[in-house]
Order: structure tokens, then sequence, then C-alpha cells
């Protein structure tokens, strides 16, 4: 069977054998955003696969702006529920199916949304408290494998839009992370004054020469990390990730006193496997 | 006497007469990024005005991008402390003064500083909780006549770069203020989560058809506003700016209980006349 994990900015295919082994990947830049999502990507990328089949795959391609809107399954959500929910598409001899995204809504009734990290949380086969740092990370509960309940921390993308774009990023020079100035961050997330008068110590600890220009990056870094932990009350983390990050994410949470195990970044294959099988 | 305001991408001058009454005014925007500050801005904007001097400079201008630099005075600053360190510049046969900034140090020893805000503070005359709503919020404790302390929120700027470099730019449709969105936002920040989670809703309330696109902005800038209010617990608030802003600002106070009053926005000159005057 063929695992696609499809998301905005990148395709990544991975051909399984009957036991769900990966034996072959490839991966491309053609993610939703970069190429509209279809058969010719399919055909393209992945063209001498095609005929071992089942397909199915994660991720924006089911989101409204991609092949086929897959709607979102309410929590709590488990196996059962999201292989219900495959969308179906067929084109020439070739089918294939999208795994719908999870959504829920939290105490004051705001709507949350997640698509693609449901196929990773459900490959992991764990409960607990998981969280997918990143441009939108997630914290999910899951319990008898089923995720509850969920929250978005937009932490990653505010990153990128103050480095990028605010005075902020202004004073910043590339360096090394700098796990000194990440740790003060983190620290001054606990401090009084609030996130928004925080993120403007980046800049006045720089005019004072306080703080180094290769260093505010890891700082500002440590402060909106060390906001999204403290906002979440909990004893233990399940870390889900790339390496980089759930490594920032694990120095964050020891200085919180919260402890933290990290899962197997890989896992999304696993559910896809065992998706597939439901319908093979 | 000639007052002047020149700012990061404004210059403002006043020409008064013996008793502090302005009596022409001219703006341009050769704020300080726009065009190198110094004698040719003068010379070309009121060159005609030059012999009617002294001159009073204050804002951007006396910074280390500016002019010249006029370090910052460090609170407690009143009028005597801000007067003894105006920072004077010569040429031809002409002189002027820079009013210098203000810095100082929250609780945990991180510095914090203003440029520009001290002269409109000053020249209000009033004690209390003072905002100056915008781009950096500055939040001024005046006692006795005097800054004992400060503290900036970086809310203009994150609503900026957030409405055009994030996601959740991408979803807005320009419309007129919407009252009714900004109180939503208002209202959400006193929920669980954090801003970074906040943040996020702003997307999947529109991707629910929960909120218009024409609406969303405001709804982004009610979960700002709300954050920053929420984090100074005060009784009455003294809102100082632009009309636009400080109505915003009232209405977010009264939605969290918080008094208001609004104070001259046109205070700076008075400062700037006192201040010329103990030169003169």
């Amino acid at each position: 069977m063929i695992a696609i994990d499809w998301g905005t900015t990148s395709f990544r295919a991975y051909r399984l054998d009957r036991e769900g082994n990966v034996v072959d990947a490839r991966s491309s830049g053609k993610g939703i955003m970069a190429t509209p999502p279809g058969p010719n990507v399919l055909e393209d990328e992945i063209g001498d696969w095609l005929d071992d089949g089942p397909i199915v795959m994660s991720g924006m391609v089911g989101s409204r702006q991609g092949w086929v809107e897959a709607p979102y399954v309410p929590c709590p959500a488990g196996f059962s529920e999201i292989a219900s929910f495959l969308k179906e598409v067929r084109w020439k001899n070739h089918r294939a199916w999208i795994v719908p995204g999870v959504s829920c809504r939290d105490a004051a009734g705001v709507p949350d949304v997640m698509r693609g990290e449901e196929t990773q949380i459900l490959g992991c086969g764990v409960d607990g408290t998981i969280c997918l740092p990143g441009t939108h990370s997630k914290w999910v509960e899951v319990r008898g494998g089923r995720i509850e309940r969920f929250s978005t921390a937009m932490t990653g993308e505010v990153y990128a839009v103050l480095k990028q774009h605010s005075i902020l990023g202004r004073m910043m020079e590339e360096g090394a992370a700098d796990p000194d100035a990440f740790a003060q961050g983190v620290r001054r997330s606990g401090d009084d004054g609030g996130l928004l008068h925080h993120l403007f110590g980046v800049r006045t600890r720089g005019l004072m020469g306080e703080l180094a220009p290769a260093a505010s990056a890891s700082y500002l870094s440590g402060i909106l990390i060390g906001h999204e932990l403290r906002s979440r009350a909990t004893k233990e983390v399940l870390l889900l990730g790339a390496a980089a990050l759930t490594t920032l994410y694990a120095q964050g949470a020891a200085l919180l006193g919260v402890a933290t195990r990290t899962l197997d970044a890989d896992a999304a294959v696993r559910c896809l496997f065992r998706l597939a099988s439901s319908r093979a």
C-alpha cells in the first residue's frame, strides 16, 4: 500500500509492504500551496507505484484548498471514527482515501481544528497529553486511544512573523541556538506584565546591550514557548515532532518542572497502514 | 519659540507665541526613517521660522538613529530631570534642544524605554495611570508630576504583523470597525488557554463560518487589547493618544469594568513650551 503525508508545503510518500514496513520513500516540495493537488501530482511523483494501492493520504490534501474536502470529524475521535469518514477519490482505474481532520470546541465554545496531526497521534497508540510543536502547536488529550479534546497555540507562526517582519527581527543576527538565552526567555514568561510586554524586552535588552544580537532569536523563542507551556497545566507531556523542536520544548518544560517523553515522529505511517488495511 | 515632534515616520512643527499658543503648524512625512535627520530638514520644512527660536524637539530625533543621541533619563523622571538633560545641537547661528527619552526597569530587572511619550505625559500635568495606546503601547505611573515607572506592550505592532503577514490576515476582508466582534475578542481574552491559543480562534471561527471576514480584524484587535488591559490591574486609566485608538481602549476597558478618562492628545506642545522657556 501507499501512505502519503500531503501538507501545505511538502509531499511525502511511503511505499509499504504487507506488514506495514516502509520499503521506499519519496518526498518533494509539491505541497498544496506549491502545486494544485490532484491525480497529476501522484502520477508525477509516484506514477510507478500506483498499481500497488490502496492509497491513503492525510494532511492539507483534505482541506477546502486541497484535492477534495474531507470534513472534520468532531471529538472524541479515535481510529474507528476516522476510518469511517475516509473520503474516497477515484481517477482512471485508481482510487485513494483522504483522512479527515478532527475538530473540537473549547470550554468557551470556540472551535479548533487539526488536519494531519490526528494521523500522527493515532499512530503512536499512547494515552496522555501529547504536544506537537510547530507553526500551529497542538496540545491533545488522548484517552482510551481516542482524541478527547485539543487546543492550538500559534507559537511557531508568531515567532516567524515577529522575527521576519517586526522591529524585534531588525536587531537579530543569525547565530547558533543559544540555550542560555532560551532559558532566560522561558523564565521571563513567568513574570508580570503579559506576553505583549515580555516581547518588547527582546528589543530593550538588545538596546541596552544586555542581549547579544545573535542570542535574541533564542530569547524570543523562549518567551513564546514559555508562555505556551505555562498556559497548559500538566505534569507530563509527550512530545511528537521534529527533533529540533521537541528538544527545545523538552528544555523549556524541564525549566518549569514538567516531565517530557518523546514519541516516534514517524508514527503517522502506522496509522495510515491501519486505515489502508481497513479498506483493503 | 518652535516645538517639534520628530518621530520615526513623521515630522510635526508648531510655532508658538510668548504665551505658548500655537500660531502656526506644519507637518510632513520626513520622519527619521524617511529622511536623515539634521539641519537640512529644519531648513527645508521651517526655514522661515528658524530665527524665532528657541527650538525644542522630542521623539526619535534623539535616538541612536536620530540627529544626536540624547541618552535616556532613568525613572523617576519629572520636568526638572528632563529639562536638565536636554541635549543641545548647534548649526550656523541656530541652536536647538533635543528632549531625552526615559528608561526604567521592571521588577525582574528588564529594561524599558520611551522616547517622545514623556513629553506628552508631562504636558498633561496629571497624576495617575496613563495609557498611550499604539504600536508600542505605554503604561505609565505618574505621581507628583513625575514618571515613576512604566511598561510597554507591543500590541499595535503584533496586530499589524499578524494582519499583514500571518495566516490570520489571509482570511480578513476590509470592513468598517465592528464593535460587536471587538467586544467578543475582549471577552475571549479572559478565557483559558492564553493569547497564543486565542489568536488561532480568529482562524477557526472564520473557517467554521462563525466570524465574518470583514469582522475578523476587529475580533483580533479585541483579543490583543483585551490581553493588554487584563495584564494591568488598575481601577482607572487615563487615555492619551489619537481618538481612533483611545476610543477602542475605552470600549475595551468598559467591558472589563475599568473606568477611563481621555487626556488632551495635544499636550506635548505645552511641555515643549515649558522646556523651551527654561532655556530661553
